[in-house]
């Protein structure tokens, strides 16, 4: 099967046999980025445009990784240095960005459905980096490569996701991903950080973090956002740790092969402890060089292909 | 005839001749960046540094997709995260920079004359990408070629120039550029936004905009800088939108032909209504696109040439 | 004798005979600098991060410079853009990078040690580019290559160091620096400037300015830091100016062929008077044209040799 899609704007928009064609191309990407010359001429003279409305370091630098490691040209745009501040729509800069022929926008919006807007409406593809508590689709690659990586399949696996569903894109995206390619997912956290109608997307709720770490083959813990804290949806940091955060004690029960994963930064103590962290089962790490491994996939898949040259 | 210049300061400075290689130059760049593989190796090597003191996404992004297509390395410094916030004087800066052997600065600055100081006492050639209120000559250059692409010629072409003429580098080096090469130009705005010794540039100010409307091949529509509202230049924006914004209604005595542009970032719905700025006249995004095409000729005919090599 | 470390922490821990393959590189890159097409493909496909935690443009954009002449992608990291906002240690930001395997980080930091830090938890090259009040290396090193070049010798060479030593990275460095290779270094400011123990360094302190120029084969001025003022360190600048700043009439006593040094960004008029800054025995900009050849060498040597190919 073929990935003809022009864009990346959601996990929820591909089928289970498009999400295995990229995980099986950023298979083939992986070795590059360990070469001495981490570099090959696939996307030469391409131009790919980082379009950030919000700020970011890990996604954007990999996203750039990627994108020079297939020899593309690449363009940051962040919205403080921008003509938003001039009070320009997203869609003005955007076709304005067109004007000057890139192959792809990746974007990063605080918009809910931003990426998908755009996409209509210009020629590029676009990858969504982000869009509000939306969707991270390339983050949901990047830790299916991971469960794959280490696992040998998705499907079958039990993923435990405890955090801030409901406000959390990268949960959103993960439980498409992961229901799609046969997992099975619990989630948890707070009441008020659980969505009402979570089993519509095929998912279990669980209140007590122990009753789940014994049967969880990976374990994916969100961040906190703390600059959300003062809306009242946590009693207190320190309640929240206690109840929810993932330390090497509620660890003992779990299975001697389980994963442990995170999207980063991490709030050390607070969600993870330091130990769990950089512990022996974590693979945070490993999604970060699986995310540039994901990103290169994608980046090859959609402007790569015979349809360009 | 050769193009023979060290620096690009203004149009003030060239004969018509010299702006006819930049418009033929830029024209054979067109098609670069409609190819898959957007990239010559015509500048590999060069240095290209982006200078910019004032915020702006557009003139530099466009600058560096020109400088990247030709295979330079580009370099950007912003007044936010440099030195500058140290007390560095621009002369100290270019000096400095100059050091590192770079082949262009392109600078843009707050004060009027910068780019002509720096290019006295910097061997590199130095490119003026906007001076206070004085010139913006890349962006003059590339409304011609959207003209003469247009139109098939710029003599003869009557050109209105409408909105905050007084205060607009771009209206400054388009009447300069345009009566050097043959156009009729009429401004018009409000009277504390009218220059009083127009007509020492050959240029004809009109008071009514319905009174031009039906004589202009070309309607030039300027960025009203809301940040200058607090100045009281304006009435309100509403009476200015009224009186000299430009609409479907004001637009239906127009030319068959005639072309609505903009320098950009747009304002929808004050100087120019959102259906006439996208709409069937408009050539706004063409304008964009020749942007890149332009900035890619001078940089050539700057530091490509033979003397160079 | 090869240069055999993977970082360059700080002039404390190498050898003058890896002082001298660093400075004999860099003399073999100089060249590059000044031929049309800059760039040698040395270190195509490696990948530079520049991760700087405090604002600068001058050292950030030399070694950007120095890594795209020698062919490798670069990426630039600042603490206002980036995840640290998010509150993220130092060194989960640099693990996190290290995951996307590059190659060297240039790391500038306000808390001295951090590079050595970072250097013994992660695989790739640290390049320290400032640390705190402690080290910056690469500036002493572009200092020996100026002096170097201009007497062809650092052995013997009488220095003086004039300004805030005890504050200063830039002193601490070259005192190093220049001790290791055999030069007299004599240093003077006010008292509240100099450090108690400079004589285990093997450093002469002088009272009056006027005493040393007669003898002093180099004048090293620092940078008044201005910020810093309203911590009483100085009486007035104009005090500081009076005593500590070097004009022509002080310098009517020096030797004929005594050079001027400086770090830069330059106070005119402050501890340097702008005839001096620019007159005939500066060789200010030369620091920062054997800035780039300084880095380029480093990046050479820690990355370029058969140990990764």
């Amino acid at each position: 099967m073929q990935f003809r899609k022009k864009d990346l704007l959601g996990i929820k928009q591909l089928e289970p046999e498009e999400i295995e064609v990229v995980l099986e191309t950023a298979e083939t990407f992986k070795e590059i980025s360990t070469r001495p010359i981490k570099k090959v001429p696939t996307l030469r003279g391409r131009t790919v445009v980082h379009l950030f409305y919000e700020p970011s370091t890990r996604t954007r630098t990999s996203f750039e990784i990627a994108a020079k490691r297939l020899s593309a040209d690449t363009f940051n745009i962040s919205a403080s240095t921008s003509s938003i501040v001039k009070g320009e729509t997203l869609l003005d800069t955007a076709k304005n960005l067109e004007a000057m022929n890139p192959d792809v926008i990746v974007l990063r919006h605080s918009a809910a459905g931003a990426p998908h807007m755009l996409a209509r409406r210009v020629e590029a593809s676009v990858i969504n980096a982000g869009d509000g508590m939306h969707e991270h689709p390339t983050q949901a690659l990047l830790d299916l490569l991971t469960i794959r990586d280490n696992k040998g399949t998705i499907s079958g696996q039990t993923v435990a996701i405890i955090g801030d569903i409901a406000h959390s894109r990268v949960a959103r995206s993960n439980i498409w991903a992961l229901t799609k390619m046969g997992a099975r997912v619990l989630v948890g956290g707070p009441n008020t950080m659980i969505p009402q109608d979570l089993d519509k997307l095929g998912v279990e709720v669980f209140n007590h973090l122990e009753d789940v770490i014994p049967e969880a083959d990976v374990i994916m813990m969100l961040r906190i956002q703390l600059e959300r804290q003062g809306k009242m949806l946590l009693p207190s940091l320190r309640e929240y740790s206690k109840v929810f955060g993932l330390n090497e004690e509620k660890l003992s029960t779990a299975k001697p092969d389980v994963l442990i994963m995170h999207p980063g930064p991490i709030n050390r103590g607070v969600e993870i402890s330091p130990s769990v962290a950089d512990g022996p089962y974590s693979v945070i790490l490993d999604q970060v060089t699986n995310g540039v491994a994901v990103r290169m996939a994608l980046l090859y898949l959609l402007i790569g292909g015979e349809k360009d040259d």
